[in-house]
């Protein structure tokens, strides 16, 4: 069996957990990182057993022994970087968001397209166990229709105006960063919104300190979004339907535990396998992919990365957050 | 010490509840019903250990023995009743939504001036110990400042043409019937709102199956409400700020306990005294308002029942949810 072998750009916090993820998540193996600080991708490299290094995203991306890249940057070099090792026919699996805007979003994918290689975003909770069994249960009709859906993201970030997250340059704002969980969901189990309605308030930066949108559909289903960089939130998710309810607890996006409640029956917990940390779900499923010789996921399509980067953009324009690119 | 007497208008199942807390609220006693069908009065007042029963509310609002009327018709008539009643002197505690409109709650207004009649809308959640100590360490700092506020209501009620809930010429609607009980919330902690974004779902009668909206501040302060007939939520408010949370489980409306959070501490559980029923507190808030011979509740303000019909307002107008009385 093929082993695929990793390239890391952008070592940094969420590059590490990946990396701890790797190893474990079977037929994948470090074999590379870039960072134009050579230092911090040696002390990663020792870190994780050891690896090649580059202090070049260029070098990495033309280096013929690797198969994948993990994109792991600031939001606004997703696209730079991705386009680079997609042209040189890597696997991209690239942070989320894909990209800043729908525009760069379409950019990729026709890369992926041109280029023969795979392309994915991030989003890792879309592989917990958690949400497979969420998404079979509801497919199974086991809560009836879907009428609403309810999650939320938000911690407490000081404001510093050379932050990444707030840092507009950087795409800083609640919504990318971590508005795109609760959105993930709604998009998920609910398809393109056909009505959106959006609130956010502006860090002096530009970027949005807090977003709140409501997603709404013709039939009636609707779903309310919540991210802040201003206080800490529940951080939980519900889906709510005809005839029962899913109600995940805090952390929703993470977690290996939902509650399942149907009308006259006591509330059902539900524990799942124990988890490394998450990341190695969605590596598993690149190497699935890989396998079977696709450019894109099913599960985490080109088009699906195409409808939540447009709807992100959409309730952008609403909140007033405006990148250089778009 | 006076006991006040009461007479109650509309003996329904919210009444019950009303007439179940009244002997134990103290200074308070049924003294009167009246239903245009008499036999329901009847049944009502044998129910509660007897009263005066009446089969016409002008005979009520004529009775001298009467202090104090409780309104718990359908919403369409609270305007009607409670002005009947304001103009015989009578105090009135008029169900939630005080009235369809801004414009009628300014009209009950205008005549509990004019009659130096109390008048006050039966929001009991603000009188519940929960939400007073919860003003109380908000109001000491103990969350920092408020940043977000989010709150539900919801429940599957099968669609009726001619159920109160959903028939617009009753008031129908998820809003103002429970949408109410988030919105007080908000603005009880908020204030009244620089901008409201709202989208709601109408059932056929056009009133609204369900409604979401978004309340902003121009300090960056958010606030998210649902209301839905159309399935069961999870019932629970979470008030968060930049030093801390409150999180009210379900049913966060009546709940005698929450959890207090705040940075790197344990999540505490408060725990309240037991109650009745809960309807006991704003039974006794109208006993010292009457004892200190004020028209209005300073705790729910004539003001304050207004911003909140007004802000209803809005949110119908938004949604499209119209009133014959508009």
């Amino acid at each position: 069996m093929k082993q695929y072998t990793w390239g890391i750009i952008g070592p940094g916090k969420i590059a590490n957990k990946f990396a701890l993820a790797l190893p474990l998540a079977g037929n994948a193996i470090l074999k590379a990182v870039a960072s134009r600080d050579i230092t911090r991708a040696k002390t990663f490299a020792d870190t994780h057993g050891g690896a090649q290094t580059y202090d070049s995203y260029k070098k990495l991306a033309a280096d013929p022994s690797i198969d994948a890249v993990y994109i792991a940057t600031p939001h606004s070099y997703h696209a730079e970087y991705g386009l680079l090792c997609l042209r040189h026919g890597k696997a991209v699996l690239c942070e989320k968001p894909m990209a800043l805007n729908g525009a760069q979003v379409s950019e990729m994918i026709a890369a992926s397209r041109l280029h023969h290689a795979f392309l994915m975003e991030a989003m890792w909770t879309c592989f917990l166990p958690l949400m497979q069994r969420i998404t079979d249960m509801i497919d199974a009709g086991k809560i009836g229709k879907i009428k609403y859906i309810r999650a939320d993201f938000g911690f407490l970030a000081p404001f510093q105006p050379t932050s990444r997250l707030f840092d507009l340059r950087l795409g800083g704002g609640s919504l990318l960063d971590i508005g795109i969980y609760p959105l993930f969901l709604c998009l998920h189990l609910l398809g393109r919104p056909d009505n959106i309605r959006a609130a956010g308030y502006l860090a002096p930066t530009g970027s949005d300190e807090s977003c709140n949108a409501l997603l709404t559909y013709n039939d009636g289903r609707s779903a309310v979004i919540t991210s802040t960089l201003a206080c800490q939130t529940s951080l939980t998710a519900e889906i709510a339907g005809t005839e029962g309810a899913i109600r995940i607890p805090s952390p929703w996006y993470k977690n290996d535990r939902f509650a399942y409640l149907r009308a006259g029956q006591p509330e059902e917990t539900i524990v799942l396998e124990p988890m490394v940390n998450g990341f190695e779900y969605e590596i598993r499923e690149v190497t699935r992919c890989l396998e079977a010789g696709l450019i894109e996921s099913p599960s985490m399509s080109h088009a699906f990365s195409l409808t939540m980067s447009r709807t992100m953009d959409e309730i952008r324009r609403q909140i007033g957050v405006r990148y250089a690119v778009d």
